[in-house]
C-alpha cells in the first residue's frame, strides 16, 4: 500500500499543475469512454448483481446498485458537467501589498491527495473522481464491497483514459487493499493523504473520525428543525413545514422536529395535523401539543432522533429563545429554519443559531450543492471548519499565498 | 472535566453574538485590569522563577518565563490592539441570489470553543485569550506547567472582568487538569471543543495530531528552501539568502537549504560562502559544493534538517525542475523562494511548489502574521486545510450561510 500511496502523491504534483482546458478535454473522453465501454460496465454490474441476490440484499439497495444503459448515459453526462465548470483552481481570492511592498496574492490550489470512502452506488466513483481530477486532486477511491465489480470496471475507463493521455493510472484509482484494515492503514496514512471523505453511515463517519490522523470532512447527520414563530405567515408556515419533512424524508436536510410557537398553537396545530395526515406524516408530540392534537407521545430520545422517515417530532415552545436553546441543545448544526414576519426575531434567529445553514422563511430541503447554484455537489459538510454546509467544487481546494517581491528582506 | 467543558460551550453562544463594541471596550478594560493587578502577577511570576531555580531551568527558558513592569504593559498594550482590529464576525464573504430566488450570504462565525496548549511566555494566556474573545470564541488555554502560577493570576484577572461585566468566567480559562491526562482527554472531546491549536515542541504536536478526535491547527516544523536559479540577480540573491538565514536562525520561516544553479554555481558560490562566513554561519554543502567553496560534507539528514540554527545546508542542482522536485522531497510546506530574473521560471515555481507562500525575489522570513499586515499573530499553520500559513484573527472564524427566503419550498 505504501507505494502505491507514494505513487499518489507523486501523481499529485502532475494534476495540480494541469491546465484547466486538458482537464476538461480529458473529462469529455471519460465521459466517451464510459459509453463506449458501457458492455464492459453492464457485465461487471451484473457481477455485482447476481452477489447482491445470492447475499439476499433488499430491493432499494439492489436498486441503488443497479446499471442499466440510461444510467451509464447519466454518468456520462454527468462528467461532461463537471467538464463544464469554472476552473477552480487559480483564483485569486484575495491580493493585497504589505508594509514591504511585497504584492501578495492568496490563489486557490488543489488540495493534493483525496480518500473518499462511499457504499453502493457505482455511478459515485465516476463523479467523485470526475470532481477531484477537475479541482487538481489525485483521487482514491474506496467504494463498497457490493460494488466491487462495478466500481472496478468504471475506474478501469477513467484510468485508461489517463493513459492514453500520458498521465499517471494513479490519479484515479480504487484503494487496493479494501478491506476494513486497508481503510484503517489509509486514514492514517498523513503523509501521503490530504483530505479523507467519508460518506455512508453514522458508524463509518464515527470510525474514520475516531481513527483518522488525516483531517476529515464528515457528511454526518442532519436534525433539522423548523420553528413556526408566533408572527408567522401562517398558511406560509404549514406549506414550509409539509415540504421540510415529506418532500425527501430520507435525506439529511429534511426536518426531523418541529417547534411551535405557545402563542399560535392552538391555531396551527390543527392546522399542521391535517396537512401531515394528508401526508400520512406519523406524528410524536409533547404533552401540550397532544392537548391540541392527535399524535403519539414524544420521548425524550424523539427530540434527538434523526428518523429519515415519514415521522415528525412535534414541541411547542414558550417563544424564540426557548425555539433557539432546544435547537442548540438537540440539533446537529446542518440546518435549521424559522419562519416569521417578524424581523426582530428573524435577525436574533440567524444570529444565535449554530449551524451550517440557518433559513427565514424557507425550507431546509434547500441545503444542497445543486440548489445553491454550486453546479455540482460533492456532499454536505458538518463539519466546522475547511468546508461547512453544501461543497461544490471550490471546496475541493484549498489555498496558497504568492508572493511577489524586487529583492525585499526584513 | 465534563462539567467544565460544558459550560465552556454552553458560554460559547453568549460571546458568538457579543457585539463587536462590547468585545473591544471588555478588552480595554482586561488591559487595565492587567496594569492595576501586576503586583499579584509579579507575585505569581516569581514563584515561578523560584522553582525554575530549583528545576534547573537554562537561562533562555528563564528569560521567556520572566514578567517585569514593562513585560505587562507590553501585555496590555497587545490586548489594546486587539481590541483596536476590524471585528472578525459577521463579514459577508458571498453573497448570491439561487434560482429560487433565496437571498445566500456565506457570514463570518466564530469557531465556538478552541483550545489552546502553549509553553513558557506567560503573555501568551492574555494574547491568545484576547484573540479568542475578539473572534467570539470561548478561550480553553494550557500552558506549560513552568508557568503555572503566572498563567494563574493572569487568567484570574480576565475572568474578574469576565464576571464584573455580567459574563460567563469559562469565556476564557484555563484548563483545569493540566496534567497529561487532561490534555489527552481535551482533544478528544469533539462534543465540545471545536479546534485544537498546539503551540510548542515537534513531539506535543505530533502526540497532538495522532490522539485528537477534535481538528488541530498545526504549527509544525518549517524546512523552508532558497533556490538561486540561473538568471538571478546575484548580489540580490545573496542578500535574500543571508537575510533568510541569518536574521533569526531559530525561527520556522528561516532558511534551512539552500538550493544553488550548476549553471552559476562557480560564480555565486564563494560570494555566498564570503557573506555567511562573515556571518558566522556554518555550511554543510554536497560534494559539487565542496569543490568550490570550503564546507563540511553534507549527509543525506541534511537535507531533513531543521536546524533552528546558524548553520546552513548547500546544494548545487542542475536547473530549475530539479529545485523543485527536491523541494518536493524535503520541504515542510512552509515557505519556499526562488530568486530569479526570468518570469517563465518564476512562474513555474509559483505554481508548482506546493507550500503555504511561495517567494519570487525575497526572504521566506516574511511568513509572518506581521509581515503580512494582519495585525495580530496567531500563529503559522502548516495544515494544509482551514488555515494555511500565517494566520490573523480572521482565521479564528468559520463560516454559515443565511439564506432570506419568502416562503419558498423545493
Amino acid at each position: 500500500m505504501t507505494e502505491f500511496l507514494k505513487k499518489a502523491k507523486e501523481s499529485s504534483s502532475i494534476i495540480a499543475t494541469l491546465e484547466g482546458k486538458r482537464k476538461s478535454e480529458i473529462l469529455q473522453k471519460m465521459a466517451n469512454a464510459l459509453e463506449k465501454e458501457k458492455e464492459a460496465i453492464l457485465t461487471a454490474n451484473a457481477r455485482d448483481m447476481a452477489a447482491a441476490d445470492e447475499n439476499g440484499l433488499n430491493d432499494a439497495l439492489k436498486d441503488r446498485l443497479l446499471l442499466d444503459e440510461g444510467r451509464i448515459a447519466a454518468m456520462a453526462q454527468s462528467l461532461r458537467e463537471i467538464a463544464a465548470l469554472r476552473e477552480p483552481v487559480g483564483r485569486v481570492l484575495e491580493g493585497w501589498r504589505n508594509d514591504a511592498n511585497l504584492r501578495i496574492e492568496k490563489v486557490s490550489v488543489p488540495i493534493g491527495v483525496i480518500g473518499v470512502i462511499y457504499e453502493s452506488r457505482p455511478n459515485v466513483t465516476a463523479d467523485v473522481g470526475a470532481l477531484c481530477f477537475k479541482s487538481g486532486n489525485v483521487a482514491i477511491l474506496k467504494g463498497g464491497k457490493e460494488a466491487e465489480h462495478s466500481n472496478r470496471a468504471i475506474a478501469t475507463v477513467l484510468e485508461d483514459v489517463l493513459e492514453v493521455e500520458g498521465l499517471p493510472r494513479e490519479i484515479i484509482s480504487l484503494l487496493p487493499d479494501s478491506s476494513r484494515e486497508g481503510v484503517a492503514r489509509l486514514i492514517r496514512q498523513d503523509r501521503y493523504v490530504d483530505l479523507i471523505v467519508p460518506r455512508g453511515g453514522e458508524a463509518l463517519i464515527r470510525y474514520v473520525s475516531e481513527n483518522a490522523t488525516v483531517p476529515v470532512v464528515k457528511h454526518d447527520k442532519g436534525l433539522c428543525h423548523t420553528y413556526i414563530h408566533k408572527a408567522a405567515d401562517q398558511e406560509m408556515a404549514v406549506r414550509i413545514a409539509l415540504n421540510a419533512k415529506c418532500d425527501r424524508p430520507g435525506v439529511c436536510n429534511a426536518m426531523e422536529t418541529l417547534l411551535v410557537d405557545r402563542a399560535i398553537a392552538r391555531e396551527i396545530l390543527p392546522k399542521l395535523s391535517a396537512a401531515f395526515e394528508a401526508a400520512g406524516t406519523q406524528l410524536r408530540a409533547d404533552e401540550e401539543a397532544c392537548g391540541i392534537i392527535e399524535a403519539a407521545l414524544a420521548g425524550d430520545e424523539d427530540w434527538d432522533t434523526e428518523y429519515l422517515a415519514n415521522i415528525l417530532a412535534v414541541k411547542v415552545v414558550g417563544g424564540l429563545e426557548e425555539a433557539i436553546e432546544h435547537i442548540r441543545r438537540h440539533g446537529s448544526g446542518h440546518s435549521e429554519a424559522i419562519v416569521t414576519e417578524d424581523y426582530r426575531a428573524a435577525e436574533r434567529f440567524l444570529d444565535a443559531v449554530d449551524a451550517a445553514c440557518v433559513y427565514v422563511n424557507a425550507s431546509t430541503r434547500f441545503t444542497d450543492g445543486g440548489a445553491f447554484g454550486f453546479g455540482a455537489e460533492v456532499g454536505i459538510s458538518t463539519n466546522k471548519l475547511h468546508a461547512r454546509g453544501p461543497m461544490g467544487i471550490d471546496e475541493l481546494t484549498t489555498y496558497k499565498y504568492k508572493i511577489y517581491g524586487q529583492g525585499q528582506i526584513r
